[in-house]
């Protein structure tokens, strides 16, 4: 499994994956799930990977190959296609042809099905930080300012704390604790959701990674931070009246 | 969809439950799912159901007419048999044929399946208090110290607020307190679970329901509570340093 998380706000955009993978309980490793294609001060594009490693390696794989090509243009490269809308149709369509292909070659020999989710934020100079999902099928949503938060991967356990306190507004550092105790959350719930993150920051404007970190299990500060947060919420259970 | 949690601790059993059932987003009604058979001093045995309704219905109704039948007897009536692992013995065997039973008409029209979780709680006189999950094809797994609670349906919302506040020596005015919170995270973040709450407590050695309530919409308790966490949470946030 895997749990990503972007929030999409005035003061930028913050990302942050987890690294495990697995095929079946026994078989985990880890992998990283963050991607960054740029040309700093002119355009960033992050892309966040869930499902099957060998759709999603592929996927970013042919990304990288297609903005390499010498005979790239703004149909083919996502740093030259000329919107952020139209970065993530490139990467909806090329999504979309890896799992055809996998999914192919799969049903060949078994009933068994390769899936994969992308979140791809960005900003070209001149143009808006924007946030997409793009869904297996390649079709995509974007964040917006009543929802400006996306998850892919295991979910559910994380939304609760991101319902209460993101909003557009939000500053950065409030969005980096809140996807932080998300992620959390997730880790503390599902074993298939495991450290190290890669948590990214791009500030608005910028147009280039702002911040980009690994955090390990055994950092410090997150681990102060979560034994800190499961004080809080066992305080703020004493402090509720019913 | 459903949320039915219960706890199970040295003070008693502490059960919840929605009442939202759907057939499609477009289809919403209000269903009962908790169910008590009760001789109050001798024996107590409640019921929370999630999965599809005719499922549920059916099967607490054999196990009613079962107990009602006048030739019941102890590998029958679930207000007969020996024990509480009798009691699930026997739920887990309704529920199986039931299950067994509306497939079967399902299959001769369509691919449609119909599945249900069931949780039983309670004690017989002498006995110990006891809290099973019985799976959609019969057999059960047991609430222990190392893990005092149970869900059946949409259970990762409310999962983080019981892994962090729940112990057996929990005593039940915090246990109420921690299951209406983690169905109040639920409720926010799942429209199939929906008011009004059925929550039922079984005090250890009473051998009968020690308390009953249905928790309307408009519950203005239920309401102040859900604001007070959800500012406490906000609290909790802006006091935590990362």
């Amino acid at each position: 499994m895997t749990y990503c998380v972007g929030l999409l706000l005035k003061a930028g955009v913050v990302l942050l994956s987890d690294t495990r993978t697995n095929a079946g309980l026994d078989n985990i490793a880890c992998y990283r799930k963050t991607f960054t294609f740029e040309v700093p001060g002119e355009r960033v594009v992050t892309i966040l990977t869930a499902g099957s490693l060998s759709v999603t390696q592929t996927a970013i794989a042919r990304l990288r190959d297609m903005v390499d090509d010498p005979e790239a243009d703004e149909t083919t490269s996502i740093l030259k296609a000329r919107t952020m809308l139209d970065v993530a149709e490139i990467v909806g369509r090329v999504l979309s042809d890896v799992r055809a292909d996998i999914t192919a070659k799969l049903e060949r020999m078994s009933q068994a099905t390769a899936s994969a989710s992308l979140m791809v934020a960005g900003q070209r100079k001149g143009g808006e930080m924007r946030l997409f999902l793009v869904y297996p099928e390649g079709n995509f949503i974007e964040a917006t300012e009543d929802t400006p938060f996306l998850q892919i991967g295991e979910h559910k356990y994380g939304k609760p704390i991101l319902d209460r306190v993101v909003t557009p507004d939000t500053p950065l550092a409030d969005a980096k604790k809140a996807v932080l105790l998300s992620m959390d959350s997730t880790l503390r719930s599902n074993l298939s959701v495991g450290m190290p993150l890669d948590l990214t920051v791009i500030e608005t404007d910028a147009c280039r990674v702002t911040e980009s970190r690994r955090i390990e299990a055994d950092d410090p500060t997150f681990r102060e931070m979560s034994t800190a947060w499961s004080n809080a919420l066992r305080h703020a259970f004493t402090e509720v009246v019913i």
